[in-house]
């Protein structure tokens, strides 16, 4: 479900980015991901902040994720993303994200900083405005929270 | 300011927990930490959130910050724990979280897997329910709205 | 060549998975990789173990094989994995062999342990059912053997 | 832009492949990167040096960059590689240049030995005839400087 | 319960310093630190050894257990040190520790050899007369039977 | 049960060498390494593999392994060795790998780049033939299929 | 000497362990490892606990110690152990530990945490119920009164 | 003997922060420390300096010293800190002088580059005005040369 | 043969600078640094750059080499450095670049990104305008023409 | 300018010596070394201290610092040395000093522990009396001071 | 060929004692370690110092080495220790060197120092007087020459 | 004394080149170095082995060092290099004795490999015949005997 950020000037529009694996959120390990889909998820957020845009994307392919980030520059207000597993190797990521002009709130279903040391570095938070890690689903939903408290439509 | 969580039973508890440094906060360093001060993050915590019973406790010192956590165990409904650099050298702080029942979210005013290498370890995450990191004073507030989203009052 | 694991029941499901440059083997560094084409590989196999229903991939792009993995996950009874040098760097791809049920064996040309020390790491031995490495093209043919001796057909 | 290697006998045919974040070069970080586009480059390229047959070609997935390595071998003369940021983390694309018998040219538009420490490495190197780092887009011009004076047309 | 070493000459005089967290043992991870909680472990201490003068401390300021340290120095015949969490990272208690003429035996519940790689250190060995580390509370036993069968009273 | 290969010239002879505590096999931890008992294993292959001249040793004692390995070469066709604990530590084992003619087939029954970071790395590889490991007791029957497609009697 | 656990059942059967050069205990590093030899060790262990079956055995070979500690499991009620400098390098022995139901004590005459960095680490430790080290010949004394306390004779 | 940066305005104001164990400078290790006692040493700077208003502070607690150096910010001309073992391990401390305004000058009495390992990095470093090391007693006057030659009273 | 740059203001003056063995060019490991020798190198580019003013200097004395460094600074439009093995370990060197106004190119004959380990790090980049390695004697060339493209002669 | 201690003996004779570079104070890196030149450096040291006999030598040369440290042996009461870049790199050095026995007070301008990793190793401070580092110029006039009152004129 | 020193007073005692795969030398990879087998290099031993007694001992296991270097002690005048593969692993055979007041002189057929990283390191070397490396079988004779120079007959 | 290699052809030419402060050898460090000074070791080498021409060489000049070797290099039969602190830090001496035809033999007057971690490494071993390192003064000699009896005189 791909809804570009298009909408009236009036409402804040908002793109979700989840990398490899998150589309089996709910399916894979769910004592460390949660039960909730992935799809569960975009429809919560869609229904729990009906002023907000939304955009949702989702793709296992490191390179692919760097062109959404291209491509959504400028046309959001922000972006969620949430790397996967990418967040700890990819420093072509990390480097999409430092081009990318808006801003840009990372996210991780568990908390990367409490798990194997191979996960408790981000080459996306150098140029992320900040961190959530470990709320499960509900941190989309905190990011959401923040951008509305902070951000203002501007397309 | 130091107003314990024993109000009525009918609304949550949450203390606040600052560590080493950030009762400068608002006068150090503010383009790293922002320009509001640790009373005014309070003031503003309690005036967003006035279904809240807000407890706030700062130290320097790591060890009073270890008994404010004993003491606070099971007093209070939730902990947002800012424990400043004690985060990323202090195994027994992190023993302390990991003593704890109540749910501690780890907060910090800058994103610090995006600073020096030695702040992007933290001894606290692997007990922590979640780190939100580089939101400024604005952190606390995501926390305490995820508290207000999970948890029910107790005491 | 893809011929995805749909045929009788009675007959037991292998899918082969092979990673980046492996569709040049034979071509490349024979020295080290064997002469036999990886099309030769799957011919082999083909007619050597004629009561396995067969199943080939081949990707260089790291995704796709996350993806190919995703949709063959409990629609085969073994996978024979060979991620060439993304063992060795993605997270991801380790995850997603960590988030199939279907069991994985992981093959390699080479003796991955015997060659340079960035090669000697695996992020998918952790989760796979063993590995088989340094064989050439019999890697894939003692995976096959493995998989008739201890998997019955379930689809 | 893509324009196969192809052309009359008698010219030198080089193809130039550039990896993730370089669609955005002359946009982003333009401190770092130069403020010449990828467009202007392969435009400058084109102008400056008319007796070679130029091919271009960007992607931001790594396997991509891994495909047209494949496809390009023994069909140019010469390769010029930016593999960006995939160039310190890639071990599948450092084996894509180690099984192509056309020379490359490694490229970059930053001087990576003085950049960050995880920017240091490069997996493209052992392979590559030689690196020509922090020139900017003269980089790409001095390869091919090189590949006019020591290579003969040959397709 | 502090108790000085001040009795009759006639006696041993042994002080246990017990650190960061050790107030909780009993309380948290049971199956880590055993279910005696510390005032049983002291208690035990004082009927098993009525021969020996008994005196505790316990901190979770780092600072206090080095100023303990201090103050006890030639008041006692013997010290137990159970530094807790501090035991790994706290030079400064190391160097008390190697400021003090009395002989220090550190004793741990757990057994640090066997546990996290960051346990596994101690700044407190170097200046002690010995560690004792995993069997309990019966590890204060222990110190106490070798300080009985190799001190004699002086105070 | 020692049987040295000796017998008639038209048969394989394969020498099976296990190494530290795999005595125990079947006794220690089955949930690693399988309630088959290493004199079952060796049955098993007698019975599954009845045109191989069998001859298995066992030895707690790094040096012995070294001596049976010295005293096999040209001796046997082939030789399965899991050196368990030595595996990781024994540069000599190594060294007496390399210095041996028949080729050898490393096998561990648990996966070991799936376990402890210090069971990750192998002094016997780089003179293997190649490793099977994580397949238990059937590591070895793998091996065994190996040989036979690929040797031929020679003694 | 050496007398194997088999006396009445009415006692408890313990074995003692010595590695490498503890031969030369009394002889060797008088500074380091005190004046008292093994057998006068021994002697003193004979002496002071004459409630306990005493069970002594002395190897400077690695395997032979494994074997010991086969041969012991399950036939006396406690072992303890000094594996002398293999403590720091043999996965092999740390192995056998963990493969031997009866409780292990790691006991060393010298304090490994406080000497070079290359003793600090055990293999033994993870598997063991204690380490009592850095008390020279009285660690011995201090392991059996742990048994004594902690222990019914079972045999 | 604390007497606080308030006196006249034509004098220079320095305070002395002494963090854990130099309350025991003369007395313990003194082939390393020296022989002259804090007390002694703080009279020598009064004598010696008749010109300077002095005030001393000891603490072996880290968040006295933290708070300590708070309260004198801006309070004096300058700070002489001698943070002992927390210089090494205490990025809090470090955190408290980059954020105090009042030039620092970090002191130790012996030569921290040339002594363990661990004591050769400091946190204090990179936000003083410079470190004096390896002087004894007499680094503490250096300093107050220093500031004498280039502060000017401003209370 | 050295000839400092003085001649006529209208045209480009450069100096090339060669390190340790590179005297040795042409003589030693042919395959590694190939066969013209030093003397060639430098006459090949007064040959084909008979528009810039040459300037040849080689030390095997790092001193020397950042004497040079000193006395060509801002007397040249362009400096070529082949620091040899300097380049790995002289942080004086990198100081001297680093001081230098006129641009410098560090040139290397082999591909020192693609060699030891030891051989890949360079103290000098940071501070070059650019790297160009592993061309043999062409890169000297190739950083001529980036001189000739980008500087005009301004002495 | 190059005055050896040689005049009467009633004077103190110190010798300073700098390092790589340090003939370029004042013109290179204001912002980190000072803008005063190192000529003007020793004519300050002179005035200011016109009791001691100077005696001033500089060389970008390791060896030669080396040469004059032997020369300067039991020549001088003291010696002064800045070792720069060779600081962090030379184990020849470090000998050197060690081998002098005219005591040595290392001096930096910058505050070496402050500064990029490389540079906070010393090989001189293990032999040298203290280091002084950070004061910029001011740093020499603190040693002078400290010998002064410390030393008496022996030649 | 086990020969004990025991020969007549007037002559020279020296043991040479050889680790694992040394019996294979002049068998295995000769490129390394030369075509002399081990008894030929005893014989010309033996031939080429006639005025020594010599004694021979090869042995595959690590603590059969120790053994013999405890029963060798202060029988011999000098011993002759090539521990091979042990030489970089085994720390209890360091001990045994240190533990025996004859003097060791440490050989390796080929250059320790020149071969693979693990290979560098030697827990023999800080308790032999010398180190003899890289002279294949020419070592022991240069071994055999210094210890003729400096050593007396003393049993 | 400088006498170089140029005698009647029937002799053998050796040169010996020694680096920084082995011009104080006899001097500095005796328990380390030995109390015969360079001039008495060469006096000594001339004496011991008259029929060799010898050449002796010292610099404390790095490159001197190199230059010296580059001249020698095929004038003499062999080389007996000590680079003393120079062996373990330059990568461009190494070089050159790479560079080098003639055999060098390394030696060192204490045992490197038994002292500091950062005496354990040697540029020059992979590139010299082998190393006689602890034997003091006479580790010269040694290495002249190996020349004697494996070289002859060519020049």
């Amino acid at each position: 479900m791909i809804l570009i950020c298009k909408a009236n000037k009036s409402r804040l529009k908002i793109a979700v980015l989840n990398g490899p694996n998150l589309n089996l959120t709910g399916v894979r390990q769910k004592e460390i991901y949660g039960a909730t889909s992935l799809h569960q998820i975009e429809e919560q957020l869609t229904n729990r902040f009906p002023d907000i845009d939304w955009s949702f994307y989702q793709s296992n392919v490191e390179g692919e994720l760097i062109n959404e980030l291209h491509r959504l520059n400028n046309q959001c207000d922000g972006i969620i993303l949430n790397a996967g597993g990418y967040t700890h190797t990819s420093i072509a990521l990390g480097d999409a994200v430092s081009a990318v002009d808006t801003p840009v709130i990372e996210v991780h279903l568990s908390n990367i900083l409490g798990r194997e040391i191979f996960r408790q570095h981000s080459f996306i938070s150098p140029y992320a405005l900040g961190i959530i890690s470990g709320f499960g689903a509900a941190g989309y939903e905190l990011a959401a929270v923040h951008f509305l408290n902070h951000l203002k439509p501007t397309h």
